[in-house]
């Protein structure tokens, strides 16, 4: 997607000078800073750091590792060691682990001096896939929107929690790909967008992304929609997902959980968009989900620009202060009106996952 | 209740200077400023600017607003006029018409000379109402609280939304006056703080004050309440409310709504503390209310301490985004335990609220 007119991807393999290129998420939209990630320890900061972030881009960024790992040294043993660290880099976004993995399989017993090559394909592939399952998952969620502005015969408003945009996958985003999509057909929409605390990702990057597409929105507080949806301002919410449960609960950014009850009490259709990479198949219960609590420093001090246009950090709560920072919620599956997938839009439920998955 | 050790109200006249002085709110954490409002003028933009917040305080405020308007010129017309813009300065608490309305009456007819005293003794007298109403919410409260500690027999984890703390009234609070008796009594309590965006006044005013008197408190963004009710760690939830419908629904900050819900999916009771004051008897649908829209700076600037500890304000959003800014929601009956008020605890209801209140 565009940024000042130009497109790009969120990562990229530059083959000449053999490193990876993304888009340091953390200057945003302050500054647009394109990093250079030059090992496997700079994935590895990268990811803690939320200079990339997003479920879909952390598998994308984590494939990328391992072949900065290969490159580095193309010994077997080094490689599995540096996967394990890139594994445990983020604990909740079950992406991370399930692209590492792949790569792994993919390299495994094979000839020390290929690995590099073959991971590098595979990473390559994964990006591929991911940017097709989103737009796939635009196609799919457009038919609601559609459906929608056929009914409504005006601009659909449609509120959206976090970054679940382009900047957090490859390309297209999963909960703004059926809002691309439906602006390039011409249907008017209007987002809401969460500001999302405490690192307001939504007003950083979801309503910067927007900004950059055209597409209108305007930035609320997270404490907004429920008012919103009280007066009928909200036509539909659309959210990614870090990790889906087979059974269809859903592990999200904190505060993803609020909306879906404030939808679900006001009668406001309530989607999830997600690749089925997101799909945990193993844990059944969301008590086991591991909840990434995060720097309380993230809630007490925050960036900005100064009156002269410079970046500043300052801290906004008292000194005495202590506070804490669960970075996830769950939102059960009852509150999920469907899952928007790359295969198509399902209930949120074991059954229709399986169907749809054939597991 | 203390700052700093010394114990203060939040508004007071000063008979030798004839002027009224408030603790500029606006200005906390980070500077404790007492200011001096000479004029009725000074009372409205006081009120505007939220140097004074707090449905309870915006009476007591307003009603010296009318003491102020007296000095000025004891002329009648001109009272009346200057009430008018009173009450016209913030829509949504109910307590500033109210208090407005009842220096109105008091003065109603009287010799032009005697105006001042007369009001100013009126003004008093709601102020020191609301503090034995707010001390009686609090001893009425503290029951909840240590039914629930003689159960539990460890800290009871209380959440609670913006600051309906002293600060939002003219001592002890109104959702904080239980928790301020409970600690009094070594009853063992700890506050989780919503920071309330966008003007944060849970982390720049509940936590401030809780420190203050030294009880221990948390702050949380406002995403993280439904997580932690999800895991057990809230045991009950206590705010305040800027207006109460006679049908139990409450008007309260935004972001209320969500808690509410949160608690309701999860089987934590939910109070709203009040004065009787904030008590609507005439308007029955909640959809009524008239809903404040505040400046969408608000949201997009933010205030703090920069490095060298001076007070900055920066811009968090994109440049180009826009953003909008309701300041309160509404709660309806049925996700209310209870309100907590100076007469005694009774279901959000209107049998139970007349009953109550012999209306």
């Amino acid at each position: 997607m565009k940024i000042d007119n130009i497109e790009y991807r969120t990562i990229w393999f530059d083959k000449v000078n053999q490193l990876v290129k993304i888009i340091d998420q953390t200057k945003l939209p302050h500054l647009f800073i394109i990093k250079d990630l030059y090992t496997v320890k700079d994935v590895i900061n990268a990811i803690k750091t939320m200079e990339v972030r997003g479920a879909p881009l952390i598998g994308g960024t984590a494939a990328y590792g391992v072949v900065l790992a290969a490159k580095e040294n193309n010994d077997h043993n080094f490689i599995k060691k540096s996967s394990e660290e890139l594994i445990r880099s983020r604990p909740t976004a079950i992406n991370l682990k399930w692209a590492v993995d792949r790569l792994m399989k993919k390299i495994s017993g094979i000839d020390s001096n290929e690995i590099l090559d073959t991971a590098l394909n595979e990473a390559k592939e994964i990006c591929d896939e991911d940017e097709k399952s989103c737009e796939n998952i635009g196609l799919n969620g457009l038919k609601i929107i559609e459906e929608i502005y056929n009914k409504k015969k005006s601009a659909v408003n449609i509120l959206t929690h976090c970054n679940a945009g382009w900047l957090a996958t490859i390309n297209w985003g999963t909960a703004t790909s059926p809002i691309y999509h439906a602006y390039k057909k011409g249907i008017p929409v209007h987002v809401w967008v969460d500001e999302t605390r405490p690192r307001n990702q939504g007003a950083n990057l979801t309503s910067y992304e927007l900004n950059e597409e055209g597409i209108k929105n305007t930035i609320i507080t997270d404490n907004a929609g429920g008012i919103l949806m009280q007066r009928g301002e909200v036509d539909m919410c659309i959210v990614g997902t870090d990790r889906t449960l087979s059974t269809g609960d859903v592990c999200n950014k904190i505060g993803t959980y609020l909306k879906a009850l404030a939808a679900y009490d006001n009668n406001v259709p309530f989607y999830v968009a997600l690749p089925s990479s997101t799909i945990d198949w193993n844990i059944k219960n969301f008590k086991d989900i591991p909840i990434e609590e995060r720097p309380s420093e993230e809630l007490s001090y925050i960036d900005g620009l100064d009156e002269k246009g410079k970046l500043k950090k300052i801290l906004i709560y008292p000194k005495k202060s202590k506070s804490m920072n669960l970075a996830f919620d769950i939102t059960p599956a009852k509150y999920v009106t469907g899952l928007i997938t790359e295969k198509g839009i399902c209930e949120a439920s074991s059954e229709a996952l399986k169907k749809m998955f054939k597991k």
